[in-house]
């Protein structure tokens, strides 16, 4: 979606929307343009002060010395998908790198009618094409979080009666998957491809589950083991 | 494995081991040459005829007039994978197209110990190195059989006490996955990526089985959905 009027801008900041491209003209000052530049700022979106000719050339003539060019992908914030819940279920990504693992494990997340999936920021593939691509569309559906801080989010679940479960591959402190009770609210996190669940999220975490297989492979691949965790839930939840 | 050796060749036949290439040269004609091709026609081998100076050059001058390279794959009977069973689970993958998607349910499947993947000859991806990438190796540890007539196949595994389950999208024939008693001998099938399980193999199977999913979605992943039925095939064998 793209946009050139200031207004749409403003919304689309304040609703947290996200932007691919915004471009801003150097030659033109006003509060509403000053209240765009604030708004970014408070939001983390990147901007750029460009000549007015740069905007005129990709939204035409009639345009307010903004150009916006928007995902369709909306995110949320961890409020609204905790106050919004339905089955008590959501997913958290630690650092998952691969844009196919993504777009796979947010296909079966959409799949499994999560309330959210919480990604982290730092560390995990970009949200892009390809992701929109490998989950075959149901990206656009999914309820996508962004976290600056897993650890916070994590607390914040805990404190609104979300059991925090972690997915390792260690069998000394964790329980098979199935002999966890995923009736009550359930959040699994799911780690990185190579390094897991991270320790200080391990640590944060109210229990660890492991997915026993046979000893002749090292590890699921991670889509494959959300999948397996998600669709217990599910089941559990009935 | 590259082989020079004419005795090596016809145990590799023999074997049913997979032949990626295999020379004979023209001008050497004996008993054990007329094996080897007597060999390849039965087994369905392609080998091609060359001249002597072809072999010598990829054999060295030490061969007996037949090159093979052979693929690290070993193929296996359906015979050979029911009388060697130990989990009572066979997984069948009918037309599965995607290597991506072979590799990963090939990963998926010996994670959850199954005796052996039937793979249909006929519109199944070929199992190549992007198979064995996206199997994260695990393809060389996989009891493969190589299937002309899943059908036929099926009466074989339902004749040995095997349950054969197809997974289909539609309800109405069909009963929840979690609700198919697993602990029994179990043949699961997985259909093509767009066309599912072929109609005639829906009709040879002994229950038809879905994955309950938000209807938000169309469908889940076949390599999402074969870890799902896999692993509560394996949660409920214990």
């Amino acid at each position: 979606m793209n946009i050139g009027s200031l207004n749409s801008v403003i919304e689309a900041l304040r609703e947290n929307l996200q932007f691919n491209k915004l471009f801003i003209s150097t030659s033109r000052r006003d509060h509403r343009i000053d209240k765009v530049i604030k708004l970014c700022r408070e939001k983390n979106v990147v901007f750029q002060m460009v000549p007015e000719e740069a905007i005129t050339r990709k939204a035409g003539e009639d345009h307010q010395g903004v150009y916006a060019e928007l995902s369709p992908i909306r995110f949320y914030s961890i409020e609204e998908i905790v106050s919004n819940r339905k089955k008590g279920l959501i997913l958290i990504l630690d650092s998952i790198t691969d844009t196919g693992n993504l777009g796979a494990i947010i296909r079966s997340a959409v799949a499994a009618d999560v309330d959210g999936i919480i990604i982290s920021l730092r560390n995990s593939a970009p949200i892009n094409e390809t992701v929109l691509k490998t989950s075959a569309g149901t990206l656009v559906k999914a309820k996508i979080v962004q976290s600056g801080n897993l650890s916070q989010d994590i607390k914040y679940l805990k404190e609104n009666d979300f059991w925090v479960v972690g997915t390792v591959m260690e069998r000394d402190k964790s329980i098979p998957y199935y002999k966890f009770d995923f009736t009550v609210n359930t959040a699994i996190v799911m780690g990185n491809e190579f390094k897991g669940v991270s320790p200080l999220l391990q640590k944060n975490s109210d229990q660890l589950v492991y997915i026993p297989h046979s000893e002749a492979i090292d590890s699921l691949n991670v889509s494959a083991a959300a999948a397996v965790l998600l669709f217990e839930a599910l089941r559990q939840k009935g």
